[in-house]
């Protein structure tokens, strides 16, 4: 048999499988799932059969590859009302989920070679998006800096790390794993950054439901003139907790709807149709619907600060926050003793290179007495290993 | 603004909108597109919510990467009795159709500027999935050939083609475009080129439901050992008619599992659960209603070929006819014409460089007294461009 291509080869084909793993192995009488980022929300939106007429195309016809007219204006709509600003719908390209917009930006933009600056730690598949793209990801840690000194110089830390194949930074806000959001001093500084480079700026809204500030969320590209650089990446995996219809969108800036949608095509032809009508549904889901998410999230997160016994970051949204394992020196045995013990937590490994003593706990994974419950099963854990060194 | 790259920039965005444009344009009273490769059959299955039990995951939940495994094992049983030889669940991807699958594929096994041969003319995205992929597409004319002259020599056209860098072989079968369909011998022939010059086979079985042959549908990769070497490439698109749904599958050598899974992964994360639960439900349509389609559509081929006045490829699988416009010298021209009439064609020119003086005619896109009047209009054309050269 002829042998298979290998840029991928050291990466492992879903890092989180191996905690799922653990759990099974181990069967705990009450496993409590804390490592992958997920909600008990109900889905905002259920597969259904709809009349033509509602949406321009029936469940069983493809929709054209830049996506259903309709959702695509949808979704124009909502981003003008976010920012303020007039989005036309040639801006937004609809997508199978974040995965595929990210991937699709990164194979439009990048050259073999090419490098991308990551606000580190990360979304755990971004620097293999980089890679398949044919990119060079530049992790670069500033998030734990900033949880640990608001006044980081973190802009001083991406420009060092800024060389002449350096084409785009990437960055989600407000941050998984750290629960960390960057401002809009901060949103405001990277983007005169990447003017002063000329580079792209590809934002991750995974998380825009979940902003706990004063403020709420807010969107990169309507900071100075982000717009014209930002590729916004949205999806209604979190916001409308339906990650099964692994669907979401892009905005971009104007002049790239020709070369996105011919590298959507060049993956997936385009998005399912019944997927598009349920994110279409899900638009509608009512502000007050969405904002009571968001304070039970908040609640969780609040539940889960009070009972931790173990150093973890202050979120200001998100649905996590990221153990400071460092006074234990080995975060993987951690992670291993907590499945032993029925609790899944992300290894920080996979968030970041420089993270192998953090691990990653999502607080709305499960039910509240749930995270009560395995919360004090890990620090059990947590003071039975420091108290073994 | 950054510029973007641009390995995809000579590529038209979707090569048949323009003809959809052109037929809007024109406004005829009663247009028929019989560009698009479609089916007017009901789809074998529809969106709807079930109960987790059912599927073994909900609709809102995201499905593991490979695919869910209730859906992988009924794809391995039905791999296993069509090919008459045991195929293991982990040889099943479950994808986002065939355009995914075939993209996941050349991203595995090419390095970049490897060469992939395709049997032409070929399904109108596999040259650009190829170079979407970083490889170099080699078109190698021999369906027409094979269409004028059953003993035509197109392993010996095949082998000529072949170079160091070559990777892969790409065919569909029965072909998309010309309706050719190589039976048992020629498949033979082509494992042993394959294994001669240790060759990945890249099979696309879109038309599996379309054979009209007497013996039917036949497997490539239970041809000889063609099963070390063959990617299966599979759609509900056509076999269900649910191109909506945008769900389809591999079925590939042992051993693959990991890297094509990280390649889906890489590009999609997971096909829709919804999509692979509707998957799950066609899989269930009884043969007796596939064979009525089959035959169905046999009967729309028998319909076109009566009324015909253009030469065209004589049909043993797919949905279509390829219409020989050599006489008029002008293929592009004949197309623009019929799109004024309200017949859309797809040009010929799309399915391979060689075959400007053709255009394909889809059969079944209409209904049959459609597809005669359509028919009847673009032999009026034609007699019309003939005499005025």
């Amino acid at each position: 048999m002829p042998s298979l291509a290998s840029p991928l080869s050291d990466i492992a084909p879903s890092p989180l499988v191996a905690v799922q793993q653990l759990l099974r192995d181990h069967a705990h009488a009450l496993p409590v799932g804390l490592h992958q980022g997920k909600t008990v929300f109900e889905p905002c939106a259920r597969p259904r059969v709809w009349e033509r007429a509602d949406f321009g195309i029936s469940a069983h016809e493809h929709a054209p590859p830049a996506g259903v007219p309709a959702l695509r204006e949808a979704f124009a709509a909502a981003a003008s009302a976010r920012r303020g600003a007039t989005v036309d719908v040639d801006q937004v390209l609809v997508t199978g989920g974040a995965t595929h917009a990210i991937g699709v930006v990164l194979r439009a933009v990048l050259a073999p070679g090419d490098e991308v600056v990551i606000l580190s730690p990360q979304w755990l598949f971004a620097t293999g998006l980089v890679r398949a793209a044919g990119g060079v990801p530049r992790e670069v840690p500033v998030f734990l800096e900033l949880c640990a000194d608001p006044g980081f110089d973190f802009l001083g830390a991406v420009e060092q790390a800024v060389t002449d194949r350096t084409r785009a930074i990437y960055f989600n806000n407000p941050n998984n794993p750290t629960g960390f959001r960057l401002d809009e001093q901060a949103l405001a500084g990277l983007t005169e950054l990447a003017e002063r480079h000329d580079l792209w700026l590809i934002a991750d809204n995974a998380y825009e439901n979940y902003d706990f500030s004063q403020d709420g969320f807010l969107d990169s590209a309507a900071v100075g003139r982000a717009a014209e650089r930002t590729f916004s990446v949205h999806t209604c995996s979190k916001t409308y907790a339906m990650p099964g219809a692994r669907v979401g969108h892009l905005v971009s800036p104007p002049g790239c709807e020709e070369a996105l949608t011919k590298w959507s095509l060049h993956t997936l032809y385009s998005v399912s149709t019944p997927s598009q009508f349920a994110a279409y549904e899900a638009l509608a889901t009512p502000e007050s619907e969405l904002a009571d998410r968001r304070a039970r999230a908040y609640d969780a997160w609040r539940l889960a600060d009070e009972y931790l016994d173990i150093p973890h970051t202050a979120v200001s949204g998100t649905l996590y926050t990221f153990l400071d394992l460092s006074a234990l020196g080995d975060g993987e045995r951690f992670v291993r003793s907590c499945a032993e013990n029925g609790v899944g937590l992300a290894p920080g490994r996979v968030f970041g290179e420089h993270c192998r003593d953090w691990a990653r706990i999502c607080f709305t994974a499960a039910p509240p007495e749930a995270v009560r419950d395995a919360v004090q099963r890990i620090n059990k854990v947590y003071k039975e290993a420091i108290s073994e060194r």
